[in-house]
């Protein structure tokens, strides 16, 4: 698609400097610009970039306009200007509406007439399906649950019965909603399977990642606010609630019960413990063992620092011995007290 | 569904303190239950909870039982007798036995008349599926492979060629069974596959979570025991063999040709190295890391402890020291001893 | 299948020791073998093994052939000779070419004759699917799109539009490429989705697990080189380059816009923070947290050893001390000196 600056300007309410007619027809990064792209600068740092870019246009703050060659669009985030613009210049595919042949839908299913399902999807009884839903091939979708407005699955995504999913949200592949939480009892020798009856209600313009999962509820619901996003691999286990616009990143896992805040953010890989409390505005660095509640806002971390394997072999032996070392230093500190 | 007091007396092998004619129809926890539920008290804890229950009922230890305002059911597992009842309460919908209609069946596939195989399933040549197993819709089953009794399969399942599944398991959706180990062998600079011929053997009354692969054997089977439970994101490799009755939450990894005993514990994003042994009853704490073989019972952790990110930071930094911080405190045990 | 000593010593190059006419039908372990079994012996550790086999050859180099009791192969690599023998003896079923009754294939899609496609595979339009490539059940293949010669892909696997996968690779079940990378700009209260736009190229021989998941580029390709091995939940971010011939084992996680050098090894549940830089020849050890480029070849890690829980519990308290006891040291240490 092409846009004349004007047009973009308006549509990201930017201050325009330069040729409104200018055509723009895609984006690009600083270095790797040409004739008909635009380009955004997130920060001063990257000033002599900007100089010296091939770009027709970019997007910039107001403090290194004076830098720029070219034609510019003033914001005051730029990158969220930027985000905007992709948005207008490379229109996602939007299938017509309309069930595929080859979908399974139950009688009483209700699907809407403005609503995409795609080749091979499953739609079990009393699933409704609201306007501008797109399924794509292959997912399934079980009794009774409720795909909001505008929500988008991609292929393969599996959602079990009695789950409600919001509006605008996206679903990536392999991805799985539902599923049964972990909850047994060991007796007379083996586990016993608590049945899991509870559901899962997941807000608005939440997006979930490829083969991630979110487990229902035992009794309750596992909640998941409004404008989270949830990156690949992440598990939401049974009853756990995450505060709106909560990010996690790959690989991250909450255990059973706990209470995530709102505007968090998880790196990757970070684990949070079953049965805790998190406050609202927590960051956790990556790969970090959340093993008790944070109950201040903040940024918090565990795990060690990467080093050549043969050091890390000699401190992480001392590791060990950590406490044995905190009481000879005591004992010295205590030596040298007595000696005066 | 309801029952009467007496019913769920029966159901569970309780004594019944109260009126038996009384009518259960849900479950609840202590603090959010109404007329007509259930509660269950696991410990002494919750007494505080159990005096001012609204509760109609309680599932409750001999200890407490004074403390009960309401009808009880006195057991020794209150936790166990309630996921009986929760089972008995809400009963899964089972659909009719039969093959639906878009389902592909290799003629020579053995499909028992008391199964369910719902749309878009496809099972190929000589697999054979039991009485009362259930395949949800877009499954798969591979050459001659083995579905037991009663066993269910949630929607989109993969199951390779020459898997043996047993009785009353339960896969969750996007699950994989039989996919190759990862072998390779370096050869003339490049990595040349070890085809993986073996195959996966899972016992009786196995759970497995979404999203969590089994590899199956390089040449020899991989084999999971009976009552094994296995989380969401679980990963057993090639060759390794896991004990009956041993739990494994989310994310646990477990490397090629370990062998695990039985009624072991391994809590979240766990992993195992490769070719080790570890007892039974082994209970391994989250997020650690397993580097070597656990020959005896008991616990065993690793990581390190959540923290301000400040904070974290220079101590993270001296864990790099480790080994010359023990030097030192050596030096200074020398030097004081030296001066005596 | 079986072949003579004769065939396999010609297959693999090996110098033949014993009988040529020696009919072989299979591959077992050297404690495990029968008659007509072949096994491979990778170094001089296991002569006592070696030299009590029932196996009708043994597959080994130079140094040990003395040693064996049974007629020999010869080679430089046993492993490698081994590897090809099972390739030869146990030869993969390869469906006939052809599309199912059931798949779902676009009118634009080119869907080479030679390729075999299977029960309910959804491909789109403007597909390539070229020469030998097969395409297990229910398996989703997004616009234009293309699979290189005799790739296969295993039930369920999802590959979104624009993505260009190479030649002789294997994708197991349940893996995603092309799904969104994780980016989002927080405006106005809410995290505003920075629409990906790049696509995937994956090389030649790379084989990608099951359940792992490769995101599309932001703006430019995520890229994987020829001969990248990468095991079960593996993730691959948005814009990251990996280098060829690098292995990741299950579970790594490598954040967005890393650039990954080749020949590189990455053990288990590590991860790789973004915009950082390996060097080739890395290779990093289990469960590390890579939080910084590598820029020279060599063995890396972190993490803290496997200990008994009331061990680990005391030494772990003792982290969060680090640099408060280093202080101490020094402390002590001016002490003694200022004494001098």
């Amino acid at each position: 698609m092409s846009y004349s600056l004007k047009q973009l300007a308006e549509h990201v309410g930017a201050r325009l400097i330069g040729d409104v007619e200018l055509v723009i027809n895609a984006v690009a990064q600083l270095d790797d610009a040409a004739e008909g792209d635009i380009c955004f600068v997130s920060s001063s740092k990257y000033v002599a970039s900007l100089k010296s870019t091939s770009a027709s246009a970019v997007i910039l703050r107001e403090d290194v306009v004076t830098e720029s060659p070219v034609a510019s669009l003033v914001v005051e985030n730029p990158r969220a200007a930027y985000a905007k613009i992709v948005a207008l210049l490379y229109p996602e595919h939007i299938p017509s509406p309309g069930v595929h042949g080859t979908a399974v839908i139950a009688p009483s299913a209700n699907v809407s007439k403005l609503a995409y399902i795609g080749p091979n999807v499953v739609i079990e009884e009393g699933v409704v399906i609201e306007d501008g839903v797109r399924i794509d091939a292959g997912c399934f979708i079980g009794q009774n649950s409720r795909i909001g407005l505008n929500t988008h699955l991609y292929s393969n995504v599996t959602v079990y019965h009695t789950c409600i999913i919001g509006e605008c949200c996206i679903m990536h592949s392999a991805s799985v909603i539902g599923s049964d939480g972990f909850g047994f009892e060991f007796d007379q020798g083996e586990w016993l399977k608590i049945p899991q009856v509870g559901g899962v209600i997941i807000g608005n313009s939440v997006e979930i990642g490829a083969c991630s999962v979110v487990d229902r509820g035992a009794l309750q619901n596992t909640i998941i606010g409004n404008g989270v996003k949830l990156d690949n691999h992440v598990q939401i286990a049974h009853n756990v609630n995450v505060g709106a616009h909560t990010l996690m990143s790959r690989g991250v896992g909450i255990a059973g019960s706990t209470k995530i805040g709102k505007n968090c953010l998880f790196a990757g890989m970070t684990g949070v413990r079953d049965h805790v409390e998190i406050a609202d505005n927590v960051i956790v660095t990556a790969m970090s063992m959340v093993s008790r509640s944070l109950t201040r806002p903040g940024s918090y971390s565990s795990n060690t620092p990467i080093d050549e394997t043969r050091v890390w072999r000699k401190n992480s032996a001392r590791f060990r011995q950590l406490d044995e070392m905190a009481k000879r230093i005591k004992q010295l500190e205590k030596h040298i007290k007595d000696k005066e």
